[in-house]
């Protein structure tokens, strides 16, 4: 191995730039060339690559997003986009390619291994749900942002003694939605993976309420429903009016926290030191808290999972 | 004077509690007994008074909303609630108010003060659309919190190349999205003050590609049009997908800005001078960056204007 | 068991108000009565004990310190004090015990425990250097302020040219300093468990300047000497300016990062989960990135080790 | 005016790179070429200038420091080395040069002035403590680090009921202390511009204590002493332990406020302007609350003033 490439996919996660930065050193360190490729696999497959040196990546452990772009390409699910891809890195001698990003780029990332090229995926998207890793990078960042906005939005709900309704990402996993709610001190949290009832909802706000506590906090999970959709179930049945927060994009931006940006030096310098050992075709996780390599076939059977135990201990503490 | 008593109404703003706390400390440090009437018009009228003490405004200063909670009272626009309030006042022996909020606080405030009551009003909101002063309470906090939510939603946009339209508060008055927009660097800025011209913005989202940036921020006043509609706009003429971020409340959350503690601590002290050299009548203003006292008939007169040479400034540093 | 108390003690770390507010809900939750002791065993052997609601401990999870507040007590380390603290739970009918704190509190536990008092202890210290778990409440915190902190630095630093020296909390363990560095991307660290060589991190700031990096981070950890002495041997060696920045007390302070809220949260209901079961005379501890019980002698056994790799990763990104 | 330099100088300030991007901005627009000196002084002098572009300045307006840097020129105080810089400047035909920075800055500005070159002055230093104008670009963020810190510091200092005595900048002027400790809500504030007395600060801690406040906070700015003397002289007097915190260089870093963000760009632009209409030697000012021209001459005998207004409303809210 003499040169290798690192690009990152989908969705942006703050920390992706830690990753980028530790696989640049890592590799230069190790006394090979390394490459970035810009905007994902759609620069990929037109060639957007370019040397990094130990400077290109310096600056920017602390920045969020991710200084390589990324892009959702469908020209590169063609076999021929993969093809295409595969010869650019050829063209420049790259015999090894760091994939950051999701379950979708991994999928990318599989195809480029059976055409035979060495590949590694790194784990970066802020929902937390990729299958085989307990963490992602850019899910603490994530979690920060939206428990930073509650805790602003609780100063103004006590004021007006409104109940507010707080719509977090997360299509599929609730993860984001639980770890939120439970550090601001929601009283309610609605998760896909379990189903919610407004009685419940209701009676939590009465319960509140009945100890002086005017203002409540329901955090909902985008994969359950439109925050704004509780607000009305909520008018409806006892004609109290919530105010309604859509997070959105916020949850993406953002300073990555000192976990994203250890996790993600952790995981870039990991798979610099596997494609240098020979090992590929697998991606890095965190298992049992440690960062270590899994292939890509066993990480597809350990489907991501929400911990049941933590919508528990929220409900536990928010009675 | 011996007693005086203050309350805060209308929306929320960030450093209401430092103006409380100064009409508080500054009234009992002038040997004054000082009330708070909690919940505002709705409170006073109900008589939800009780005696301040030193100690009541301890760690308060930094904490945004209002300890004194606020609402919007339809019972108080009519005759027999202000007489009510008026007459809750006596029963304690309360000889004059403090109110700290927006316009439609200031009409109550003016009714109490044709029944006898010495009345002085602090400009509080967020929207800084008050007539007769150059600034009211919780602007400051509301921009800071509007541009580090665009400095956040920067790194995704720059990551994905994409436009961003974010809606920010300001129904009749755009001086939050011109403030934010200007200091966040925004390449457009919408403002209900002037007619906005879609080829203009779009005009400037092509020149910034030409030079390479392909991330444009744009600002919209809500008194404008929604977000959403702008996004719709754009994606019609040129086919280009936008995100969309509404900060809603978020804007009157958070801890106050140092300046809008001094303000308030200024202004909140004020009043309490005022009320014991006996006048009345009056709101505390800025004027000229200077903390004074104005006749609610000149405040009147004096309707709020919005900088335009902001507007052309903002538009000069983005071109 | 019907009857339990909690207190924090030794130093304040943030999330040990999510700590208290586990053991006060849970508690609640499962029927019991919970009292809080105040002011840490101080507060204990003089009686300073008072019983918790629901409502007590509302709207503290997201606030640094302890609300319970905290102490150094000599008299407790006497065996008239320690029978002193016995008596007052009796006196309350209290028949368990959970001890937020450190090494040093875990000692008074323990010996409350051989007089027959059901104790539980809970890790908290911003320090992470308690023997027995990989966790303590507090860590992630001090880390991200002292983050925040050198990414503030960071900027005037470019601007002068200068190498900064900042010193963060840590005697025995280089924990902070080894995360707050690495995270922060200095460029060299100073922890205890290894010792430094001053020509090395002159080499490596020399390294730095010729490729442009005019301005260097460098971290040292109270445990190993004063940054000014740190500053004192560059500028006798290559006369150059360098600048101290001492974090001090700062690293205490701040609202708890989102994973002191979760693992507090956790580690509090562990507790009170143990001592209805009959568990006592155990800490909960973080193995293998899971919350689980470890006995006093157990944890002993496992003296507080930093991960060297983490050192070696530091070195490898900063080159 | 066909071109114009930019330069910072002195101490750098959060908010100078807002000033820099609307000088580069505004002058383009003008149909200008504008060029940035490097290193200040010393920079000219070397001739480090460089055209800039409208994207030189992209993406600054958030970032602390100065992307230009900044230096103190020794060589620069000469005759010879003005005469330099003046050739540098006349070698790429620039006709005209705004100088960021503090009345040392100012002195360098005048004497090129002298020999001919039209110089502008824009205030920048976070000590507010320039003569002839209110305000000076970097206060607001300075007073808003300083403040959080001191936020953060409070938790902690309630969980031990210590007084912490916080060192703030300002050798000549106590802006930052006053407006730090007032919005802080510190016991006491010591300023250079008058005397303190021992007996008086430990009154007041002691009146907070009768109250029930057991924690305080002193704010010193380091024009009056360090803050380990006033620890000492407390100890010595009431045999109370203290903490102390020295803020340091941290109150030079961090993303410039909104303030200093609106004022830097009104600033930067106002300069050019004036040059481009003839006007120079003279300093850009804020005069009752407006951003105006000022010449050098008249700035120079208006002392900068602390307020002391604010200083008796620090003492009379902290009672």
């Amino acid at each position: 191995m003499k040169k290798l490439a690192v690009l990152t996919s989908g969705g942006d996660a703050p920390g992706m730039n830690a990753a980028i930065r530790a696989v640049v050193r890592r590799g230069i360190e190790q006394g090979l060339d390394v490459y970035g490729v810009y905007n994902g696999y759609e620069g990929l497959l037109e060639g957007h690559i370019e040397q990094m040196q130990l400077g290109s990546v310096g600056d920017i452990i602390h920045r969020g997003g991710t200084m390589l772009r990324t892009s959702r390409s469908e020209r590169f699910k063609t076999e021929e986009g993969q093809q295409q891809g595969i010869e650019q890195l050829e063209k420049l001698g790259i015999e090894g390619l760091v994939v950051i990003g999701g379950d979708g780029s991994f999928q990318g990332a599989k195809k480029l291994g059976k055409k035979g090229l060495p590949v590694i995926g790194i784990p970066g998207t802020i929902d937390n749900d990729i299958a085989g890793t307990e963490y992602s990078i850019g899910f603490s960042t994530a979690v920060s942002t939206a428990v930073e906005a509650i805790d602003k939005i609780r100063d103004t709900a006590y004021s007006h003694e409104k109940t507010t309704i707080v719509e977090v990402m997360g299509r599929g996993a609730g993860d984001i939605a639980l770890w939120a709610g439970l550090c601001a001190g929601a009283e309610s949290i609605l998760i896909p993976e379990t189903p919610y009832h407004i009685e419940d909802i209701i009676e939590r706000m009465k319960r509140g309420r009945e100890r002086g506590k005017m203002h409540n906090i329901i955090v909902v999970a985008e994969g359950v429903c439109k925050a704004e959709e509780i607000s009305e179930e909520i008018k409806k049945r006892i004609q109290l009016e919530t105010r309604v927060m859509v997070l959105g994009y916020l949850q993406r931006g953002g300073n990555p926290s000192v976990y994203d940006r250890m996790i993600g030096s952790q995981m870039g310098a990991k798979a610099v030191d596997l494609l240098i050992e020979g090992q590929h075709g697998c991606m890095i996780a965190v298992t049992s808290g440690k960062v270590i390599a899994k292939s890509f076939e066993q990480a597809e059977k350990e489907k991501h999972e929400i911990d049941m135990s933590l919508y528990q201990l929220a409900r536990s503490l928010s009675i």
